[in-house]
């Protein structure tokens, strides 16, 4: 039996347990409802994204393809589209809202309805309950995705708004980037609130106790292929899930891998599998927990399909990512040292990984008198030549994306489901009634 | 509690009742293993087919979005990539392969390893465990997929050796096109192995029993846009269950929506969309024979990606599905009366379902002169503009594929898998030991 097939054997298995036979006959029964509760996002993580991501992370030199995180925890589907207002493809915000409250909104709402009125979302209702709550992104920590479950607007444009809510969500743990929306004004509310604020990332491993706020960034964190402190997003959320699982009475925590859709909208195939490498190594962290707190059940998804991403392009049957491994940092950060050198050729040419022959050489010296970003799309479309990757859009995409889960309650998302049944499945799965916040 | 939730419960219900209780318990319980398997192809399906066809299927004067047969049926997903030698796209012979005996091997072989070795098919088992075996197909009944269930080659592109190679194998219903393939000789030989030979598709009521040999079109059948009989697929595909179902012992019966491929190819939405409502419809034949015969388990699956499909384009995040509702004919069916009729312009407004502009006229007026296939190439254009429809490629894409099941043994099909898996679990569900053939 493979792993895949155990994962589906024991998903049932804990489904049906309570029903057939007494639970504490088997060794460690798995409790049918978990105490906490962690959501991951992967924003524009359709499943071309899974799937390249399998083949970026394979080893060719062995005759098996080797199985990803993603390969292990999939139980089903989720589709995507908003309140019928903004038609069948959905934004962050709309998405978002719905992962956090169970209800379809318009394109843009921040966990309001399409009245524009408050809906309770699943951190509200979880501190309710006494629980703690904390977010972990590589976006600013009020970008749609953390925002719409933490807090509600209008529109997700009003990040400073955002910003002066977060003083009301009680959260016990804010990471991610988004200094440039707490002025020190706002921090110093927050910090006669008892929170503890870090600027530096270093700073964040001497952190023992919530509550806690890290803008590490003015507004987004590095790529991860720029990131020379490496695997922040799964150091942050292994600082949450430390910090959160404090409370005895559990908590809800939201990660989410908000540059894959950032790098998705740039269409740059590299930045975009470096990011899920480190979604997915986030996810072997929370899987980990899981392991060894069996109380815990994680649920990931994608918010929506960004890009139009495709594994093969322009008819031919191949897709080559070890072009993808050859770059030492992102096409952004090679574009703009290119622009600024005078020598930059041969720095390029070795921080893309390949050489640049004649033709590719008069194209590249071309886009770069018309400034950074036209360098940085003539170099995106050689990679994509090389890789034979292929996109349809700088926007989103209505594909369905994937739903994966571990812990007590996981079965409940096998299958096709709407991206408000995951929310509203998680909310179910919270304690009956509430309690005095801790 | 929603259907696809009711689905998965289900679904662990029939996988954990043999472990757990007595199934004579309850009432009317399902066999654990199936008497009949029916294995469906969506040629060309990814993600994106069956989450446009929601879209495409949605009536926009409800509230809800309808759910589709694809979304009732969900159960997990399958990567697709072939040999190690064929790189990580497939071609639909080394899926078919794959799906038809569990075993990967090279883009463009027909049911040979890697060696070029012949390997046991599920159909050659299923006749030596004395079932009956089938395919319906839209395709020419020796393309790759219906050959790679039924026969062995070095080549896909073998289309007469395989035809010739179908004499040997016992098949008891195989429906489809292809005529070109099968001249009055091999018909001969067809028939004096006691085959009933068609070639009307309005003979096919009249059939009482097996064997049957449909030849209904040169190649393929005619695209669903045009096709004036209607609904060919679930035809075919309910006089193959009435036909194999005759047999105790039980039957294996492959059913392939083979244009949905040939639309992606040809980056034709319309087309696209009309064959994939006939693949539902055909579905749904499946499922409803599955609740009357509930020892029939019905895996439906894509054998790969087409086309890099997706819903949304060029940064707009909208989705129009109601510009294909207005096609009377496929693309290819209105550019060619458009070639050579003098007044084309009203009727080609009039069959697209859409008023031509001046612009527009102009650029079809410019691209008729150069031919129909640039014509038509002018037509999809306009289509893909209006509808928002994006595409990377005129060929297939590595995403993987959704699977989808119902009846005993479906829970087998539950969260990731690769294609070979499936060919695995179907034959671990045919029954131990041989018996004579019928």
């Amino acid at each position: 039996m493979k792993l895949s097939q155990l994962t589906g054997a024991l998903l049932g298995l804990s489904l049906l347990l309570p029903l057939a036979v007494d639970a504490n006959q088997l060794p460690n029964p798995a409790p049918s409802r978990p105490q906490n509760i962690v959501i991951m996002v992967g924003d524009g993580m359709g499943p071309a994204y899974t799937s390249a991501y399998r083949y970026f992370n394979d080893n060719p030199d062995t005759e098996e393809i080797e199985q990803t995180v993603f390969d292990r925890l999939l139980v089903g589907m989720a589709s995507t589209y908003p309140a019928r207002v903004s038609g069948y493809v959905t934004d962050s915000a709309a998405a978002a809202t719905a992962l956090a409250t169970g209800v379809k909104s318009y394109n843009g709402a921040i966990s309001v309805d399409t009245q524009k009125q408050p809906i309770p979302t699943i951190m509200e209702k979880a501190k309710q309950r006494g629980m703690s709550t904390g977010v972990a992104v590589t976006s600013q920590i009020n970008h749609a995705t953390p925002a719409a479950f933490l807090s509600h607007s209008e529109s997700r444009k009003n990040y400073v708004e955002l910003a002066n809510k977060y003083l009301e969500t009680d959260a016990d743990v804010m990471l991610g980037g988004g200094q440039k929306y707490f002025d020190q004004e706002l921090l110093a509310k927050f910090d006669a609130k008892g929170y503890q604020i870090l600027q530096e990332f270093s700073a964040l491993e001497s952190i023992k106790q919530p509550k806690v706020m890290g803008l590490f960034a003015e507004v987004q964190l590095p790529w991860v292929l720029d990131d020379k402190d490496g695997h922040r997003l799964s150091t942050m959320t292994g600082k949450a899930l430390e910090l959160l699982s404090q409370n005895p009475n559990g908590f809800v925590l939201l990660v989410e891998g908000s540059l894959i859709d950032w790098a998705g909208h740039n269409n740059d195939i590299a930045a975009a599998m470096a990011e899920m490498d480190e979604f997915a190594h986030t996810m072997e962290v929370v899987e980990q927990f899981v392991r060894q707190n069996p109380n815990t059940l994680m649920v990931a998804t994608a918010d929506h399909n960004t890009g139009g991403l495709s594994i093969g392009s322009k008819g031919k049957y191949a897709w080559n990512p070890e072009v993808l491994k050859g770059l030492s940092a992102s096409i952004d950060t090679l574009a703009a040292a290119a622009l600024t050198a005078e020598d930059w050729q041969a720095p390029l040419a070795q921080g893309l990984g390949f050489e640049l022959d004649p033709a590719l050489l008069e194209q590249l010296t071309k886009a770069r008198m018309q400034g950074k970003e036209t360098l940085a799309s003539a170099i995106k479309q050689e990679v994509d030549r090389r890789s034979n990757t292929g996109w349809t859009t700088g926007g989103h995409t209505g594909t369905d994306v994937q739903v994966f889960a571990t812990g007590p309650g996981a079965e409940l998302f096998i299958g096709n489901q709407d991206n408000t049944d995951i929310a509203s499945k998680l909310i179910s799965l919270l304690p009956k009634g509430q309690r005095a916040a801790q």
